[in-house]
């Protein structure tokens, strides 16, 4: 054992004794949240990598389960304004992130799993898909408990929307193998912390299992 | 080196590639955020642990230091009703935190970071203090541009804080020595999420020279 | 007709050209928001006055209803911090409000109308009792579509609440009779604004019946 | 004296001995906030009328200041979906809304206003413009203290951007001859209530004097 994996057998051991880390169990109705998944995050060679194009192809039947159960469904993207009048402090940080417009090619849906007519496209400028957008309405409008949630990556977007769908209300599933990072250390380091203090984090086949629908 | 140091180089290097992690620079007006530096967090046996204590050591000169400058200083906790009526997601997920109430020792500020009369208290039921909270119009109407950020837990609470901070419109810098988790491994995770696309990240007397005042 | 009759009548027939005043239905899950029925409202020598004392006593078998119903239940209050560290634009067009801390008399809920355990006591400083408060989530998590709204005043915290109740995806339906405000021009001229854009208006007997319970 | 008339007295009467009505004064930096003036609502035929051209044409001098002086200046418009896919309360409360889409001539901007490159452009589904939008992030951003309103109609999106303005932390100036609404009714109503409760209400060239500017 490395250091660094004895220090995260502790981290688990306090973590334990805390009682974080919990089962939300599954409280119908659900929705769907796929968050960022466009071409630019697709692409190593530009936000992409890791293994964001893996968790693309294991939304592909998440995505069609979705449609079969009749859920609502909603798909975000990083959309910034083509005079860059909405920059802010996001961009600022990131700034590769600017050429997210509304016709770029990098901010196109991938193909694969390109939204439907009905189902909510959500433009924003935050990390989370809640933030500044009218998600958490739409949710609670169509009277979703429990919501799903792939997209990437791990450690920004999909992170802050976990969070916020719980704060907002919902209770997050993070579909572990539809989530995906341009790198693995903080893809692992925040399921951790998102199966610790704020969702249940589970495998697409075995969350379908749980709520009783084909995977 | 072993495979996990390894991924972790890995790692920096497509965040240096996709340029994240550059700085947000130091734009006056600045205000201070201590986040949850509560009893109940300070104590290894029931919230605390990790390096939360030293955390609480080092915020108290930068406390001195806010209000020497005459900052608009801002202190969260988390408070849940006497009779569970607000209970939600989050304190199912972490049904520890249902102890936290208004009179609860466990709830209550850390002696030496005990705000003083003019300081806003944030309760909240959230991992982030901007949410369902009125902080961010506080901090719009005293006119702050950076918010510096103190507090715990860096994978929890801290996290979330910053995040919206961000997304709220606010600077944010994580003073490094000035927050703790009860684990190490969540600690560096998360700092190293939040260095690379959401705030700056330096210890106080960086950030006490960066912007001319005595640490 | 006087002028200013004349005037509404006229207002009224544009309203009817465009579609406004739809009726939203009576959709369940049903929840019940009170807005602000605190002793200093109710005191014409304080902030009352108008028809608030009769909108009073009108709820009164408003809420005995929704609790046989079991509905999820709030109240709102104004509060702000004995050391007016708080204080906001708001406190200041309104200084009247400042005196409205937690132990205040004026600040207490007026006791035929005082929240029972379990019931959620929401506590803000802003007119809308959504803005910078926990309660959107804590309806979503109960699953509440239509949400029934007393409480004053019709021209002020209603109104901004009843805004907001819509904004956040919840059906509002104001309670006529267990609205009331200072002055009779604003209460009616509000009642026909939220008729026209943004909710249900009926008398509580009338609200009863369409939704097949006893009033 | 009509007994409308008597009564209004006797409201104006409550609400001076309430201490209601007071001014914010004029705190810089000043930013201005356009809200829906577009041709649909520019067009008694679709959902215009009153005084609302009036008020565009009003509109037009106020915006050249904004610009000269510099002011960071936001635009809403109301954009449904193309498909359908965001409707919501308001939509359904309203169905003459839903045809206001992206490309749709109804929800263009009118010609004499339409804003420049670097200004915000605020796509909302809700009566107010800070409504699941970025806009208070991007004015916190900014560093805005006071926002000029203009825009129509004045008891609808006007008032709610009001109220939310002032939530949020900034200080709202709804300026008199630039807001406008299909009714004159409710425009005066609506003008009485922010003028009491949430905002500083002065025509034009009134706003500029006691700011220092040409008008």
């Amino acid at each position: 054992m490395s250091g660094r994996d004895l220090e995260a057998a502790k981290d688990l051991e306090v973590y334990r004794r805390q009682g974080l880390g919990g089962s939300l169990g599954r409280q119908p109705p659900f929705g769907l949240l796929v968050v960022d998944f466009v071409r630019g995050f697709a692409d190593p060679a530009q936000l992409g990598g890791g293994n964001i194009a893996q968790a693309i192809e294991a939304s592909v039947p998440l995505l069609a389960a979705a449609r079969a159960q009749g859920w609502p469904i909603a798909h975000s993207r990083i959309v910034y304004a083509d005079d860059a009048s909405d920059h802010n402090v996001f961009s600022e940080k990131i700034p590769g992130m600017r050429v997210l417009h509304e016709e770029a090619d990098a901010s196109q849906f991938v193909p694969q799993l390109a939204p439907m007519a009905g189902e909510l496209v959500v433009r924003k400028t935050a990390p989370s898909a809640f933030f500044g957008t009218a998600l958490a309405p739409w949710l609670t409008a169509r009277g979703v408990r429990t919501l799903l949630v792939a997209g990437c990556t791990t450690s920004g977007c999909v992170r802050a929307s976990v969070v916020d769908a719980m704060s907002w209300g919902f209770r997050p599933i993070v579909v572990e193998d539809c989530v995906g990072d341009r790198a693995i250390g903080p893809h692992d380091a925040n399921l951790f912390d998102m199966r610790s203090k704020y969702a249940d984090v589970a495998p697409w086949n075995a969350v379908a299992e749980s709520i009783g629908i084909a995977a």
